[in-house]
């Protein structure tokens, strides 16, 4: 019987110990040991649930104990998570988290420190809740160059984009009602902005190249100003709307962001709907594969969490390759990165046309009858650069998609 | 440098140098040292080929190479397989394998074989050609419960079915068209009948058990009898229909079937067209998941047998668990395995309705303008034995398709 401790009794910790109770027997199985939750770091009691006597406060108890071989580290948030981990690690304890702002952060030292203490850093559940698609990255597709990550990545950006499609109604409206389902927090800001999305794509893209890519040179969209009628025009040209992290290598360069974009109605990514995430891989030899499942959630974040636990139980005395390193990867900046754009002018066709394709060059224009004074035209392929360039001379410009 | 050696320079074969030589520097990063081909083993010469010095006709020869870590087997079929993958284990030579037959009618043996001489046997390729599904089920939902997996296994027939529905066209028209262009194989029962199918979700029932579950008591039921009729029947209760090896544990037993099958249309799978392969994994944790990419062709295929070569590089000297034993796992008959079914029916509903009912029970009466002399009746769940009791009742039965 292995022994593990958990930080944190929140909703992923306390998913944590039920999965690991629930499912005992096939994770033995898996595992080739028992795993027991012997301890759990919260500043809370408890009192009266069954947890009560297994909770400790002073996490020097767990570090201490030579029996702990495996923390499962669900607190979130860089403190203390990140002072606890790195402790663990150096007395030789394996973490597997959940926590994607931690590992954005300091993933890469994190793995490195794990290295020198024969134990790992694994973090599964910090992206794509409990689809397998750091797994997938490292240990399966290890014979593919892969050259394009596209994610949906946040399940309550895609909850409300799929409601606002299917109902026609405003942002506003449906946040309010995710709110009310508990699918969106009181405070959103960290998903509809898409800082949530940009933690996870970051993480992937470190993946990918096998160095660190730092978040904060990632741009960032979120889907606040996608309205009813975005989704209009995107059907007219038969495409989705979704909330999309991209990392994708081109002759242009290495580039990630985190925007909507218009995505082929028919394109497997285009049927992740709801609060279900879907990360669509392009690589030279299997070309498109997709993985598909809940993104978020106790017991499907939870379960990737175990998942580790038992890729660690069965390594333990040794350390899984960290998955990138600390040097810093610098990405192209996005000016040069090329893409369609659906753009949204006020105004009529006959009179706007000619300034549209002396801005934009060869242009189709998209008109919908639910807009009577204004229409969208789809500009070629043009970097980002000289998409600016050429919106600046258009003020009667209402917004843009990319694509 | 790791020296690996191929059986048979095929498709899969010819494939799998081409990805070792033009990922090299990818596959060298994820193994941790290089990997390099040194015979290929073929009765052909392959004269003016640049593999031709590397072409050796004595299995012998590869055998005693103790500089042989690894070895592809993309011969296919029983034998001689069979009897090289045996001796190659026999002598510590980890194989990995594209060979779906032989996995299915010896893998647990063979899996036996190499744990007891330190070496592997590994088979990512031969369920759904590039998509990773089997470490999926193996090294990454290791803390799930799974009772459900529906696989889309064979390209060939799905590349049909997507077709006849697209196009409205029969069976045999849209064969003809697959097989003039390269999608289906000049004797095409192996894909049309299900036998394909059958082996590959076999051995995703022997993952899900962990015993060896006989690919011979799987009723396997083709897609030759569909007709594009039963397309607009499927649309009208808002379906697909896809040829599914399906494997299943409910509380009447454990059921394993190929048939064509009734899929709600916004289920992710039913997203699953063209010559696309997808598995959707139903587990008690993470509910929904789903793994969708290239099943088939020359390099997805490679790439998977590549990414085990990785994994084996990475455990030279040790033993991948095997992923089930030899003990027979004896599934429950089909007859209490309990489903709802599409009935077609020669006549109109008002003479007939009656009838359908008392053999039946509570129906429902589905109708399409497409077919004047004929209508169809969705039942309520029952067993395929309560079925086949009711349908010998109506002689007047055309054809019935499962849901």
């Amino acid at each position: 019987m292995v022994q593990i401790a958990v930080f944190g009794y929140g909703t992923v910790g306390s998913g944590v110990v039920e999965v690991i109770e629930t499912n005992q027997k096939e994770i033995a199985r898996k595992a080739g040991d028992g795993i027991h939750v012997k301890y759990v770091l919260d500043i809370r009691d408890f009192q009266g649930d069954p947890i009560q006597e297994r909770i400790v406060h002073d996490v020097e108890v767990i570090l201490a104990d030579p029996e702990i071989k495996v923390i499962c580290e669900t607190m979130g948030g860089i403190e203390p998570a990140y002072t606890f981990t790195k402790k663990a690690l150096m007395n030789g304890k394996s973490v597997c988290t959940s926590n994607k702002e931690l590992v954005a952060a300091h993933g890469a030292e994190l793995m490195r420190i794990a290295g020198e203490h024969q134990c790992s850093y694994l973090f599964e559940a910090s992206v794509g809740g409990g689809i397998p698609i750091i797994r997938t990255m490292n240990d399966a597709l290890t014979a593919e160059k892969i050259d394009r990550i596209e994610g949906i990545l946040n399940g309550t950006t895609n909850y409300i984009l799929t409601k606002m499609e299917r109902d026609g109604a405003a942002f506003d409206i449906i946040l309010k009602e995710a709110q009310e389902l508990g699918y969106a927090e009181r405070n959103p800001a960290a998903d509809i902005e898409g800082h949530d999305a940009c933690r996870k794509i970051a993480i992937l893209s470190s993946i990918l190249y096998g160095h660190n890519v730092d978040y904060r040179q990632i741009y960032t969209e979120g889907i606040t100003k996608i309205t009813p009628k975005d989704f209009v025009y995107a059907k007219a040209i038969d495409c989705k709307i979704k909330l999309i992290g991209l990392s994708v290598i081109t002759k242009e360069g290495e580039f990630a962001m985190v925007s909507p974009r218009l995505v082929p109605a028919d394109s497997p990514i285009a049927g992740v709907n709801d609060v279900f995430n879907g990360i669509q891989l392009h690589s030279n030899m299997l070309d498109t594969s997709l993985y598909y499942g809940r993104g978020a959630g106790k017991l499907p974040t939870a379960s990737a969490v175990v998942g580790d636990v038992v890729e660690c139980v069965k390594k333990i005395g040794g350390s899984i390759p960290a998955a990138w390193d600390e040097t810093e990867k610098k990405l192209t900046d996005n000016g040069a990165f090329r893409q369609q754009y659906l753009v949204r002018i006020k105004g009529m066709p006959d009179a706007m046309q000619q300034k549209a394709e002396a801005a934009f060059g060869g242009i189709q224009i998209v008109q919908i009858p639910e807009a009577a004074d204004e229409f969208a035209v789809l500009t070629g392929e043009m970097s980002e650069q000289e998409y600016r360039d050429a919106a600046e001379k258009i003020p009667e410009i209402i917004g843009m998609i990319r694509r």
